[in-house]
């Protein structure tokens, strides 16, 4: 590894959730420049297998590299939970995925030891909360509740919707019956919910947003490996964040205008099955 | 072309609601062998752009020509809105989708003109529903709904459901404005939930399924050709239906025991990317 320490970041997910991850690294690492890749050709993650988000994984982390990225963030909950460590072995830089530095987060702030997890059927059949959170804190009960139609909600705009609170409600019953004290929001497009979530369940419970954490987390990793980036983007440097996808480039730029704090353009169109 | 009558008849999609498709042929052609592939892998193609629908059903076609179809069914609608043409040129044995089947039959049975049709955001967008009625009765006037939740919330089981009932008339509400008098289940997810819709826009709108339609076309190509199976399957024989997925085989193989009036003990994984 021998990279500029202005060299972006790599940032994937199955397709536009995993802003929110980046909207959180662009608001508190300022200086960094990214390179955001979005599977949108092979949307969702969630409901495919441990082998197919693994190969997916495997390609996406090749066009990465292609990139010169000095670091990858797996930003999306799936692909962390079956795949971060074949990330890891393939990248050459430092990785990081979102379950983590949630599920870390979620150990320091429960006061009761009942922690609820909302994310899609892959990660939560995967149990890869479940075994974050026993490493850190064996003690602690994990409630986890698979959400498959909250992306779609999502993706839909219906995010302010009474048909959402309603939904949101029926999955949450279990897991409010559990007399949790903290909810994981184990799918990057679920921070989309959060004011949602937060008027059905009241004050009482933490929400944690994974992305805001990995955000932190990666601080601290640029840091150890002294990769951080110390000179902000000049002015004649072509945009310090750049967005390919493998499909539908316009409907993604779209919906990264509506929830990132800069101007996307465009995005690029990548043949990821090549990679 | 050169098959034997006996050869299977190949039926797609791009991943469970083909089964509705499957389903009529079985009923309506008890003679017919099929091979199904379900491109679980990629699912859903109703958000995806023209060019990754016609390379994925490039894909499909080359992979059922492996398995020496006698003719091919474009068991999904975006599929047929997007690459029937493509699947026509590549085939080299007929070819019928599920969109002309559906409009003729809405041209037949509609008595004030105005048909509506729900389907995924992609086959809406394509207007291949308008272009395929224009080409039969240039005064009937479609009225075309995309309905992104409908697939997932099938997927979920929530048929008969009050939230499924919601969503479905937000989704109609501009729809029934319109005054139809037949509505065209423009997606082969939907028949699924035809009882559902049945009860919300009462009985005095007609429910065009272009599955049984397709299943009827099907059976007036075999004849046309001369290709159609003159001998039941033996006794002896390897089961006359085989199902083939790029992802989740066993949870395509659950669903397809509930919605299918046969046993499918298992699915066949197929690297579909190779082909």
């Amino acid at each position: 590894m021998n990279k500029s320490k202005e060299a972006p970041i790599g940032v994937f997910d199955s397709g536009l959730g995993g802003l929110t991850v980046a909207r959180e690294i662009m608001r508190n690492l300022p200086m960094e420049r990214i390179v955001y890749f979005g599977d949108t050709a092979r949307v969702p993650y969630g409901s495919k297998s441990e082998q197919t988000v693994q190969r997916y994984s495997r390609q996406i982390v090749s066009f990465l590299k292609t990139q010169n990225v000095k670091a990858i963030v797996v930003a999306c909950n799936t692909a962390t939970a079956f795949a971060l460590d074949i990330v890891r072995e393939e990248a050459g830089v430092p990785v990081i995925g979102v379950i983590e530095p949630g599920a870390r987060i979620a150990c320091d702030i429960t006061r009761n030891g009942r922690v609820g997890v909302i994310a899609t059927r892959a990660t939560i059949e995967s149990r890869a909360y479940n075994d974050a959170i026993r490493e850190i804190r064996p003690d602690i009960n994990v409630i986890g509740k698979a959400c498959p139609l909250l992306c779609p909600l999502v993706e839909e705009g219906w995010i302010h919707d009474r048909i959402t609170e309603e939904i949101i409600m029926r999955y949450l019953d279990d897991v409010l019956e559990n007399e949790i004290d903290t909810l994981i929001l184990g799918c990057t497009h679920y921070p989309l919910l959060r004011s949602t979530i937060r008027k059905l369940i009241g004050d009482g419970i933490s929400l944690v947003n994974p992305a805001y954490e990995t955000a932190r987390d990666l601080k601290r990793l640029l840091g150890e490996y002294d990769i951080a980036a110390q000179d902000p983007p000049e002015a004649g440097e072509p945009t310090p964040y750049r967005f390919f996808v493998s499909d539908e480039a316009q409907r993604f730029a779209d919906f990264a205008n509506s929830i990132l704090p800069i101007d996307v353009k465009t995005a690029r169109l990548v043949p990821i099955e090549e990679y």
